[in-house]
């Protein structure tokens, strides 16, 4: 990096930190960033201030909000819960404009591998939400990979006994994918023909 | 983007400017963002309006650099100027580590399908520099394109008369790639059998 000056090198490190992106593309990034004008520059630095100080987790359902309460907590009939592993998963869900109901964001699911337990996750907060009544429905919406599967299996143990209708996204998902990359067609079919599980 | 809350639209908006990212790039950047701590977020922004604010044109090559005149000019023998399009070029050079003269960076090559004539580029610049005396070799180091050979071409017939030994990268270059992607070797091989023109 010696080749760089300062101010120049210090940018594509940052640039380097972005998931996906080298030393070459930082370095272009960082030229891009050069040839803004001030205005432009100072209006990217402030966006990603303002988005790390304004973005906050939902206190009801975990998903990303400038508020105490997220507006999809806030608006829409709570009778059923969509539980995603992370909000980038709420972000695909909301795409279909078809889903009504409201999310519980897991922010992670259970990997004992990776040392993540059920008390790790949002599952606790799951059950006082289901336990306050007016829950109908929980679709389970995690991966269709092995530590998605357990965890819908292990939350659909804990809410049956509720006499809750607990519900698994349909096969149609590619297995092994990820949320987030189902395109829109598939995942809306997944949707409809939700299963009990 | 009517799915993301105001903050992360913003961010992925920004991110889009970006060379080559995409929205889903610039979504995967921003989650980034805010899975970081305040302190690194910070440490992001600031290193943008930081590089931004610090880095200007040297007076006497175009280079990027922190002061009036870049470290390049001041501690170099300058009887040698390479000329290259741009600031990028500058770095593929000193990443050799071979070459001990000093550069000139047009900011441009004469294109006339794109309204860039002589004008518009850093020629009189160099010109005058040249005009000061010292200087015993002049290499072009413009992109072997079509308007990197002919601004080479261009600034060559004005050089001559004055006696200076006018030279090109020798070929071995690939023709129509960028210098910037030039691997080191073939860029080093190049430097070596710079031919007259």
């Amino acid at each position: 990096m010696d080749v760089f000056i300062e101010p120049i090198g210090k940018l594509i490190n940052e640039f380097s930190k972005l998931p996906g992106v080298g030393k070459k593309t930082a370095q272009r990034y960082a030229y891009k960033i050069i040839g803004m004008t001030d205005a432009e520059a100072k209006a990217f630095a402030d966006s990603i201030v303002n988005c790390k100080s304004k973005v906050r987790y939902c206190k009801v359902c975990g998903n990303f909000t400038e508020n105490d309460v997220c507006d999809i907590c806030k608006k829409r009939e709570n009778s059923t819960i969509c539980v995603v592993k992370e909000p980038k998963d709420v972000i695909a869900m909301e795409k279909l404009h078809e889903y009504k109901g409201v999310y519980h964001v897991l922010h992670g699911v259970i990997s004992p591998m990776d040392g993540v337990g059920p008390n790790d996750i949002r599952i606790k907060e799951l059950l006082s939400r289901v336990n306050d009544g007016e829950v109908k429905e929980v679709i389970m919406a995690t991966n269709p990979d092995v530590e998605g599967e357990a965890t819908a299996m292990y939350i659909a143990k804990l809410l049956k006994p509720l006499g809750i209708n607990v519900t698994r996204l349909a096969h149609g998902i590619p297995i092994g994918s990820e949320l987030e990359y189902t395109d829109e067609v598939t995942l809306s079919r997944a949707l409809l023909e939700r299963k009990q599980i």
